[in-house]
């Protein structure tokens, strides 16, 4: 019925869960978008076991959505920077946390727009007409080829 | 330094990955937005092992994201439709599928929008005046007060 292998290990969905998905990943990016780049901060906002941490911190290395960034020399300490392929996962954090705060509660963050001011959660919007988007306002299919062979 | 608990337990994007965060449950949702409802066909398009499935499956509707429908008297057989808090979390899986799929690869869906007709992936905006919106161009402060007790 369906061309082609749409099992996780095959789809653009699957293959980030794989990343971002673990237990407490998220939580350590929410501290990292809120400019908390130091081990102890972060432990201390979020509550995650240290040795946890450790091992999240050094798999969003791994995956280069944080980069290790030397700020003392004795003894050596490092801080967590977002890079560029870790912020374009902000559209996902806010996603997020907005359906969360709509439907479980929890505690959100507030966010104003810089250019505006206006204190808003960003949606969704076509980038073309720049009409709001939800579910019932796009028709999706499955593409018939992976991803790098289409073209 | 942070006013108030920021822990997993109390945060919406802590809240919203105890639900949906649990290995294969997106890929569950993602064949739900694709019009997919029964359990077989799910099954076929993911490759998930039929009792994590069967708990999947569970656990959404136990939470309110799918509701069970009865289509075939005997046997007695279900369908599983997409509540409107399940509707809710399109922007999540568009956001995660559109991040994956440019910094992982894997298949990814083509989106076309129905009233303009322009087939592209819908973006963040500000709903109040419509710039797109990443990570640099909003401010983020944590919200004094948890979510409820503010009003």
């Amino acid at each position: 019925m369906v061309g082609g292998d749409w099992t996780r290990d095959n789809c653009a969905v699957g293959n980030t869960l794989a990343v971002i998905g673990e237990r407490w990943t998220l939580l350590v990016l929410r501290e990292a978008f809120l400019g908390v780049r130091r081990f102890e901060q972060i432990q201390r906002h979020t509550g995650i076991a240290r040795n946890i941490l450790s091992d999240r911190l050094n798999t969003l290395v791994l995956h280069g959505i944080l980069r290790r960034e030397l700020y003392q020399e004795r003894p050596q300490r490092y801080e967590y920077r977002l890079t560029k392929k870790g912020l374009d996962l902000y559209p996902v954090l806010l996603t997020i946390m907005d359906w969360g705060s709509k439907h479980l509660g929890g505690r959100a963050i507030t966010l104003t727009h810089k250019s505006c001011g206006a204190t808003a959660m960003p949606q969704l919007a076509c980038p073309e007409c720049g009409e709001h988007v939800t579910a019932r306002d796009v028709r999706a299919v499955r593409e018939e080829a992976p991803l790098g062979r289409t073209a």
